[in-house]
Formats: structure tokens, C-alpha cells, sequence
């Protein structure tokens, strides 16, 4: 079972290079084969269409501000809820009010993220909307 | 599936009955066969276990303060984010950086609760380890 700081750190990263527009980054953070549901209740991603998602992501300026500290668990699991924007073609700058669950393996790595959002979640950020 | 807002009024509700005190309101969130995973890596709690839980939280001074917002899914889950404070027999006051996920049936009744957190995610509480 990963260190509960490794996992820790592995979510840190993940905001960090989120913000830092860092896809290769982003996707060395997960495990050969990962899977990611997100958002919540839609259909898993395998490591293609995450590589897509992160690049697109780094494309709209995608920024993470973390709400609170990440959570760890008593095992191989670990958790972190934010705010991110982006800003996709031809739309307002949108903020999305999410939370990730993910679980590790034995190298810290991330082998499945979960995303807690809901279509309510999402709206025009309001700190750029008066623009 | 239940509605994003009835699963996120139940997540609230989840929060204001342990501020006020009220174990038997906090189970009737759930529904009858409803689990906890809490903390996420430890065995499974039943109802029965759940109401302990709930009436040790009470007699504890248990309180909740969100950190952002409920999430929703496109799906019948839902998460919060919380900082918990509570006074264990012969323990100063304890603050635990927590994060709850849960899945809902048809009526809105929580059938599965995972709390996030770990044993670096309890501290002593800054704000009365002063007094």
C-alpha cells in the first residue's frame, strides 16, 4: 500500500500540473492501466481519451484551486475537492465545482479517478463573467 | 435516479443533524441497508454500527463545516468536503479533514457512505487547543 504522503503528493501534482498546462505530466501521474470515470455516472475513460481530455485541458487554461488539504484514507485511496476553470472554444471562462477520488498502486501511481461533478456544478465563473 | 437536489439537500441535511445533535434524524437518511466505509479502508459498518457512530458523534459535540459546496454526479452520487470537530472522553478537542462520498437510491436515502480520511488527517483542533 502506497504512503498516505505519497498519495498525497501525487494528487498535488496533479493540480500542479493542471495549472502548469503540463498533459505528458499529468499523464505520468496515472498507471499504464488507469481508468477515469469522470464525471460521475458517465462512461470510463481508458488512457487515450485521458491523454485527450489533459490536452485539451492544458488548450482551455484549465486552473485548479484546491477547497482544503487533500484526504487520504486508511488504505490505498486518497481525495482532494476544488474549483477548476477553463475556458472551452467559443464560451465564457466556466467553473466547475468538483471533487476526485482516486486509488493507487503499490508506486503511487494513480490507477482510477473518479469526478464528482454534476451538470448543476458547472456555471459561467463569475470572478472573469464581468468581463 | 434521484434528483441532483434531493441527493444535495440529503448530503445537508447529513450535515445540519450532526450539528444539531440528532443521531435518530441522521439515520433516517439512510436507507435500511445502507453500509459506511468509514474511514475508506476499514471493514464495513451496518446499520446498528451506524447508529453507535451517530450517537457517540452526539455525545461528542460532533460538528460539521463544509468547505465548499455538495458535488453532484451525472449518476445517483453525490460528495461533500468537511472539516469535523469532536471531544472524545479524555481527548482534547479533535479536528479531522474528512470527505464523504455516497450513493442514493430512488428515494433520496443514502445507501453507501465512503469518508475519506486518514490518520495524518486528524490534529488536534487549533482553534480551542489554545484554552
Amino acid at each position: 500500500m502506497p504512503d498516505q504522503q505519497v498519495m498525497k503528493a501525487a494528487l498535488q501534482a496533479y493540480v500542479d500540473r493542471t495549472n502548469a498546462g503540463d498533459a505528458d505530466g499529468l499523464l505520468a501521474l496515472f498507471a499504464p492501466d488507469a481508468v477515469m470515470e469522470d464525471p460521475v455516472g458517465t462512461p470510463i475513460k481508458q488512457r487515450a481519451e485521458m491523454a485527450q481530455l489533459f490536452r485539451d485541458g492544458a488548450a482551455y487554461g484549465a486552473r485548479i484551486d484546491l477547497i482544503g488539504p487533500p484526504r487520504g484514507s486508511h488504505g490505498a485511496e486518497a481525495a482532494i475537492a476544488f474549483d477548476v476553470r477553463f475556458t472551452p472554444p467559443g464560451s465564457p471562462r466556466l467553473l466547475i465545482r468538483s471533487l476526485d477520488v482516486c486509488t493507487f498502486d503499490e508506486d503511487g501511481l494513480i490507477t482510477s479517478l473518479r469526478g464528482f461533478w454534476g451538470p448543476e456544478d458547472v456555471s459561467e465563473d463569475p470572478v472573469t463573467s464581468g468581463d
